[in-house]
């Protein structure tokens, strides 16, 4: 069966993920002990699905540690050499096969130039490892899979761990340990993800918006439609869309809207406008007559989670519906040599 | 005719960039002044055009000051309310109108806590500008066109003067004042950027690329064409493409790449690459036998300004052929409100 190696992998995320919650303590404690006297900012180094948790990484250490967060530009380091003096910062790199030679050559140079540095990996003994002071192990045993799924999540509640370990984190901790168990109800439940792929048959085109902490969701999910089904998808906020690119969303363009329950500031609104030029709005929410379904009463910034595997749902079965092998698309390969 | 205060407001550049670049000292003594003795970090506050300046602004800022620079997240502070200490950074407020409230809301709070704050607005007297330590005028006069053209460019030179302002440019003040000069030449020959738009004929898809400093020249060239043509174009690093998202570009799929001369690491593998998938691959460069030209011998930070000018032509000409009013696209205005 085309795409068993990817489902197989997804349907490991409720363990992959229990275990990693079960480190809660040990992980928090390695990063308050690398963590400077003085925090002047934190940076993010990653590439590809590792940028998309990436995006969701900044806003919740920023959120805890109370302090910047941004993500780098791995390019400065590796183009244009920049002396950047990074004294203070705690520099996260994300790479789930802790090889991209681009990612490791700009941890090490931080590190060189005075950031304390915290690898998240799958798996320790990786070369980003090895510029590390301190590593977060996944622990998600072997992805072999190209599109990234319980290693996406895995480095989403990884993030979440650190950002416990920097500050105050907006959850309780009994509510991280349901987490696994609410994807594991997603997953059993596949009805409601199959019946927005079956209306995104003969797209080649879709926007996936989303705001905030649920942005991670929309860009995720675009990138697993892309890269399982070539269909051409582009997560973006609501916010960004508004600001011109909504131009290129005419009559019939389908769009996923990932929305909270309260909806953030200006999604329903833009839900509105999409519908008002004509484009067809399909909803992933906790909120009642949603298109695809989420639990409710999940805090806002554990949400994110399981949004991901919702769009994880989606992404294979647009690609079964097309006969498409999501395991291995044309073109990709599991670890990108970029330098 | 249609179209033609947008080809006015772009003919005006060299002026506007003349006139703004005789302000280099001015500028620079603004930004001394308000510079924290010790420099935690940068970050950079936009939307839309303004937030693909800011990916510019933020690899100039951070090569000049050589400490970190990002691009905020607006919603941290409108949604979240997070209570960040921003003690030590420099925050920049980019908006031509200096009226969108999120950007207006977020520098406040970002004053509150510490920051010193510089607005880059088009006007002086815009609300953006009341809760500046500093404000840089573009001086652009009024922009009635929804895409903006002379304002961007603008910024980009606004933002180049802010960098000298903090530290060592990677550019001759001579090379700077030459450029307004580049740019007329530029906007005198409108051959090179016809023939571009007349190979995108039927295209209701395409990609643009460009890595590093020239990553800016791509999202603004793919969001002008966007705004201009309703075509869903993106803008995408070559590194970031190759993370995934390639899967979507297969035979015949039209493709814009930015490359500078000597080609940044990876440009011309992705060139490559891209072709051997059957991509139509039209390339922007200053190189011999590039589809669409720029001069040779401009410094890789101040090439960006004359590949916007390129991309501006090629996003009218798109506009042209269609018949599309380029002045006015559908759905979108001047101000967006988000809030």
């Amino acid at each position: 069966m085309i795409g068993q190696l990817m489902a197989a992998e997804m349907a490991e995320q409720p363990d992959v993920l229990r275990r990693l919650v079960g480190r809660r303590a040990a992980i928090a404690a390695q990063v308050r002990a690398v963590r400077p006297e003085r925090l002047d900012g934190i940076t993010l180094v990653a590439r590809g699905s590792s940028d998309n948790a990436a995006i969701y990484g900044r806003y919740l250490l920023e959120l805890a540690a109370r302090r910047p967060a941004g993500l780098a530009a791995p390019s400065l380091h590796t183009m244009y050499g920049a002396a950047v003096d990074l004294a203070g910062y705690i520099a996260v790199g994300i790479s789930q096969s802790g090889q991209t030679p681009e990612i490791v050559t700009v941890l090490r140079r931080m590190r060189e130039r005075g950031a304390r540095t915290i690898a998240i990996v799958n798996a320790a003994g990786s070369p980003l490892a090895d510029v590390a002071d301190a590593t977060v192990e996944l622990g998600a045993g072997d992805e072999r899979a190209v599109p990234a799924t319980k290693t996406f999540t895995a480095t989403l509640v990884a993030l979440a761990l650190v950002a416990g370990g920097l500050g105050e984190v907006p959850w309780e901790d009994a509510e991280l340990d349901s987490l696994p168990t609410q994807a594991g109800a997603l997953l059993a439940d596949q009805a409601s993800a199959d019946r927005v792929a079956a209306s995104l048959d003969g797209a080649d085109r879709l926007v996936v918006t989303g705001r905030g902490l649920l942005l991670v969701a929309a860009v995720e999910t675009a990138l697993k439609i892309r890269e399982t089904s070539a269909v051409l998808a582009e997560g973006i906020s609501p916010a960004d869309l508004s600001h011109g690119p909504i131009a290129a969303v005419g009559k019939g363009f389908p769009v996923l809207a990932v929305i909270g329950d309260p909806p953030e500031p200006g999604a329903q609104e833009m839900v509105d406008t999409l519908r008002r030029r004509g484009a067809r709005v399909l909803v992933l929410s906790p909120a009642a007559g949603a298109d695809c379904s989420l639990p409710p009463d999940v805090r806002p910034a554990l949400l994110p989670m399981l949004a991901v595997v919702r769009g994880q749902q989606i992404a294979a079965a647009v690609a079964r519906r097309r006969n498409l092998d999501s395991d291995a698309p044309a073109g990709l390969s599991k670890v990108t040599l970029t330098r």
